[in-house]
């Protein structure tokens, strides 16, 4: 019989190159993998000799309550031994891994956490920023739907400042969220809606927090996404300015030169 | 005469295993590796038959300014060919890393950033969300040395929430951060450091908001660390509630039986 454990691991946010070498360890040696929407399913190739369960929240029929899935795990670590919780971006960003891990410790099963490269991060992959010196000094992360079904109280508090505003799973609340802007005068704030980002199949749009909404609507985006709200995304697709050529050619001198010396 | 290119790499937040493929793969094809002394020095066996140049800020005579950073990646992309500037963490919070993607593209040098598992990330390593239903339902990120050498003002509003709270680079600053939370009586506020954390010297200090500076200062904790505060960080090394026997034993059996069925 083998020994029951509990690996809860971070796929990345999409892309199945930004896994970590740690995931993949913890892949391969897999009895068992629960994997839901936002993990991408190429990763099972990892795990080729693993039992593979679908767990994923927003798929019709599949529908899984969390409940379900904690039983699941510790049943399956019980009986199978090595059971890895593949969840999209960071487990312990707005995934629920906690409830997950709280769950199979109850009964005694070892759990083991590895972090992810988060949904946060995508807008990196336009060229945009989280922090940038001179612009702002902090990032917010928040999610659009909390446990009460609500938007989070908290992003009237990071509204007042030039963070960087992260909203994980608020595309039904966008119009709540740019209403809070507009009530403090901010409705001008540029923003950044990401949809299946690092995916082939990503699509981008770009305006003002006050204007995001509808377009969203308009333009038929829809979930998985993540939304990028402060003066940092007024970043993306900026022009880039006039190339300073005295020194690049003083620079190209130079480099040709360290090459003939060498 | 080789196609210059700049790739920021995030390097992760110190376990060499904590590196996704996709920066592997920059690295793999890298002519010139620009690493400071958050990047684990392990991850250039990726990169074997490159130039290796040690830019990082804290150490000595060795110590480079953003500025020669800056020249010093356009200079070896002209010369060169292809430079991966590889960063701890993810290359753009709080990396400086947007200042050298615009210098690079002033000088019509294209720049991919590969995002990478952020420091933010390492609680969960011990087992600590950043968050948890019921208990937050939102993340600040946030840093103790901000362009101006002060603390972010941006504390003293996150503070007033549950938000976890993430300071980097805030060691120096602790005083002033417990000072932030004493002032609106939350100096009970849990708090953990993490000091070169994922690291086999990996040190961890739990604890609350207000004893947390002289306990970091006596028992000589340094750079680098992050630090956690808010309630999730009561989650570290909670004592496992008592086994729920009952239904282990149910599974148990359903599972031997799922077992001797097949």
């Amino acid at each position: 019989m083998k020994f029951p454990k509990l690996t809860l691991v971070g796929a990345g946010p999409g892309d199945p190159e930004l896994i970590t070498l740690k995931a993949i360890r913890a892949l391969r040696s897999a009895d068992v993998v629960l994997f839901d929407a936002l993990a991408n399913p190429d990763l099972l190739d990892y795990a080729p000799s693993a039992e593979y369960i679908f767990v994923g929240k927003r798929a019709g029929k599949h529908y899984s309550k969390q409940e379900n899935i904690n039983t699941l795990i510790v049943e399956k670590a019980l009986a199978r031994g090595h059971v890895v919780r593949l969840k999209g971006g960071d487990p312990f960003i707005f995934g629920r891994g906690y409830e997950e891990l709280e769950y199979a410790q109850q009964y005694g099963i070892p759990v083991e956490v590895v972090p992810g490269v988060s949904s946060m991060n995508l807008p990196g992959l336009l060229g945009v920023p989280l922090t940038a010196r001179g612009i702002n000094e902090s990032v917010f992360i928040l999610t659009g739907t909390t446990s009460a079904q609500t938007l989070s109280k908290d992003l009237s508090v990071a509204a007042q400042t030039n963070a960087s505003v992260v909203v994980f799973m608020g595309l039904r609340k966008l119009p709540e969220i740019a209403a809070v802007y507009e009530s403090i005068g901010k409705e001008n704030t540029p923003a950044l809606l990401i949809q299946e980002g690092s995916l082939p199949t990503q699509e981008v749009l770009h305006t003002t927090i006050s204007e995001l909404p509808e377009r969203a609507r308009h333009e038929g985006f829809r979930s998985p996404a993540i939304i990028l709200i402060g003066p940092v995304a007024a970043l993306y697709g900026q022009k880039v300015p006039a190339e300073k050529s005295a020194l690049k050619a003083a620079l190209v001198a130079q480099a040709n030169l360290v090459q003939t010396l060498n």
